[in-house]
């Protein structure tokens, strides 16, 4: 028997007993947090745990309104739906701030056939913003393993009447550790964006890569906003599933060409309005200034958006909405903001920066959720020196969730919310696990059935506890 | 700590460090197995074990060849590639008998949204057969949750203007152990075959399904042969992925009703012609008598057919091409069939079984695989009372790859060769993991990175070691 295989057995277990919230203790030191305040943030905890209402929200978003991308009708349901729910939640102000969408797209379809040598059906989407193919496009295709290996060959017409294939394989890199890393998700997201120009500065007909993703379905993973660049030809860009990738792969290996037809009736339209939604608990004492929450409203097309971003939506609506239902309303404000555009360009956030750069010192605290409902795992923050100890305090109230602390200190809010950190709110980031995130976001495949109902429960209690002490207290986290 | 599960692991560890094939020691009986074939055998067994032969013939067929169902292009194709296969393997005769369809089908595109109470696309795939819709078919669904609950409402005019849903999820009540029960698949395709009549009898406009199967994913499971009775109206028969499902059971739980709209554009056809393929490894001694190991060659459309039934194909093709490359052919002889039509009515067999009725004394042993490339777990057989004797021997052979035996000695050879068994023919089977199997099979995502190349070997080597020893000794296994 192979003891080390023992040994991490007996520590998952643990883990998962570890997981169980049986603590009945304050052991918060009274003189940072005062006691009455730690005693209701463990009854929040306690009570948040066992209740489902941040799975009910992402089912009944991606059940209401399904996929919502910016600009499209889903999107126009997304806000009504938003402000609805916040208020059937109880927030106490419900309000919308315009965002401006420069240029639509619409999806159309996507339909590619391996030609040569094997004729094969292949399965293929359009990335974020891809120029149609006016019809049937029928070449050759050239792999580069890497990105950097497309950026290798020379420009000009190195890839004339060509279709450049980038088979990077994030499924090959992510690394195990804890579920949590975000692997080769860069590296795999820099030839959707930036792809179409490069290979169209080298001549190519379009742009095919694997899907950006670790698992091995027959679906497609989309991607990316407006990303052609000016004087450069568009061409069409898109990717295939990772199946279709691998038998792409071995046919290449047999060195035969390999000949692709591929169709795609997408089209790049006109500007459109959108809008973030803000939801407001609002607090007793100190009602202008707000702990901050987080998530983005609008996903991807081809799935219903419970992962990227239900999940967060989810969380960070039934976070606040708990404390809501406490007693009192907290000493500050909460305000949830439902971001809008995101997966194509942060336009939500954006628009949002420009409204209130001059009220950026209200923003006491924030934190954004963006990767999936998965259990947190590790507690990290970025505020003042000062308020680290304090942090470390609130972290005693979530640790029976199974979390630890990184004191390093130097976190962001995360994906949108991580502008607002960089114009100085202070932050916390509850890092979770992301496998699920990476199997199934920007696919078909991201859809209600991927939430596992405990994993978010135990995520939103982690926020409500947290932010409740952050919006009771009377700290200033900048310091 | 849950010393149940500790358990369970601890014995899982140890299935897992069995299955190294250490064991050098002949523990066989040499009065029932001779010493030399015994050593032989082990021989054979360490040397395939380490041999990728039949995970690249499944490459091979799922990259040269594709989807082929019988009656297709691919099915032309895959005839072809068959016996090109065979000879490039050795196999000393290489034949085809024809093999007749009745009718044809031609799958065309499946395209379905849900318009009320909230829009959303969904996906469906066609069921084996389903005639199309004639143009955009819209109406309410009507939920059962099983079969039997379909069955239930008064035929005649019950479900006039709707489309029936059996939302039966084979997921729910999969057994868990071992990965070896066919769980509810049985249960699920009583709907996918005969549904199309019951609710035609119900006065429905369609039927559709959950996809049959224990996955999650946004890909359709299909299925069936012809399944229409006369004088019942033909309807169109459909599954939705598992996700879809649930969506429209989330909406169906809010008391709204939902109504779907679906375009199919299935077409029943004429017959068509077929064939099996038989390859055959000629015995020194006797050779117009013959162990017999069966796949089957056609597939559904969707996917490439890795696990159903490439992993057929490659294990039996590359277990008989090991025994093939031994110094001298063994006494009798080796015939390796590829079945054509299994998925829609077990064509081939049938045909196989008509043009070879005078002859089924000549099939001395038999097995097929037809459940994925998965690990074996369990030798069973079916042989005279006599021949148990040297199962059981034989099954010492392959006990080092993890195999144990069952001796109830009521086994049949599986799927089209068990039509062979009850002709009187004796057989082996290898139980196997079947997980995977009902993940992927009949779906777009069954291809080639499904299969586990190490599982592969394993199972490939078992049915190496055993039909070398059955076809090497002078045996009657009927006795």
């Amino acid at each position: 028997m192979n003891q080390k295989i023992l040994a991490a057995l007996l520590v998952l277990m643990s883990a998962h007993a570890f997981g169980q919230d049986s603590s009945n203790q304050v052991s918060v030191d009274p003189s940072i947090i005062p006691a009455d305040i730690a005693e209701k943030a463990i009854a929040l905890r306690k009570r948040t745990l066992k209740d489902n209402l941040s799975v009910d929200i992402v089912e009944s978003v991606t059940t209401e309104v399904g996929p919502r991308r910016i600009g499209t009708a889903g999107d126009e349901r997304v806000i009504a739906w938003s402000q609805a729910k916040f208020k059937e939640l109880g927030f106490d102000r419900v309000w919308t701030e315009e965002v401006t969408l420069d240029r639509g797209w619409t999806r159309g379809e996507a339909k590619a056939e391996i030609l040569e040598p094997y004729p094969h059906n292949i399965v293929m989407t359009a990335l974020g913003y891809s120029v149609g193919t006016d019809g049937d496009l029928v070449a050759e295709v050239v792999e580069f393993p890497t990105y950097d290996d497309l950026l290798a060959v020379p420009e000009g017409d190195s890839l004339k009447g060509k279709i450049a294939f980038i088979s990077y394989s994030m499924a090959d890199y992510v690394p195990p550790e804890n579920g949590s890393g975000w692997g080769s998700y860069g590296e795999g997201t820099r030839a959707r964006g930036k792809g179409r120009v490069e290979a169209a500065k080298r001549g190519a007909e379009a742009i095919v890569i694997r899907s950006v993703g670790i698992d091995n379905n027959r679906n497609g993973h989309t991607g990316s906003g407006y990303n052609y660049e000016d004087g450069v030809r568009m061409i069409p860009t898109a990717a295939v599933s990772a199946p279709d990738a691998v038998l792409i792969q071995n046919m290449l290996r047999r060195g035969k060409p390999v000949v692709l037809k591929m169709n795609l009736t997408s089209e790049i339209t006109g500007p459109a309005k959108s809008a973030n939604i803000i939801g407001e608990i609002t607090g007793r004492e100190d009602p202008d200034r707000f702990v901050f929450l987080g998530a983005h409203v609008d996903s991807w097309d081809e799935g219903t958006g419970a992962l990227d971003d239900g999940a967060g939506i989810g969380s960070m609506m039934a976070a606040a909405a708990f404390i809501g239902q406490m007693e009192q309303r907290p000493r500050r404000s909460i305000r949830v903001i439902m971001f809008s555009g995101e997966e194509v360009g942060f336009y939500g956030v954006y628009a949002y920066m420009e409204k209130n750069q001059g009220n950026i010192d209200a923003h006491l605290l924030g934190a954004e959720v963006d990767t999936g409902g998965g259990r947190a795992h590790t507690l990290t923050s970025g505020v003042g020196p000062n308020s680290l100890a304090v942090v470390r305090e609130m972290h005693k109230l979530v640790a029976p969730l199974g979390i630890e602390f990184n004191d390093a200190n130097d976190a962001q809010a995360q994906s949108d919310m991580s502008e607002v950190s960089k114009a100085g709110m202070p932050a916390l980031h509850l890092r979770q696990n992301l496998n699920g995130y990476f199997k199934y976001h920007h696919t078909p495949n991201d859809t209600f059935d991927k939430i596992i109902p405990e994993d978010m429960r135990y995520l939103t209690a982690a926020y409500a506890t947290l932010f409740y002490v952050a919006a009771e207290m009377d700290i200033d986290f900048r310091k």
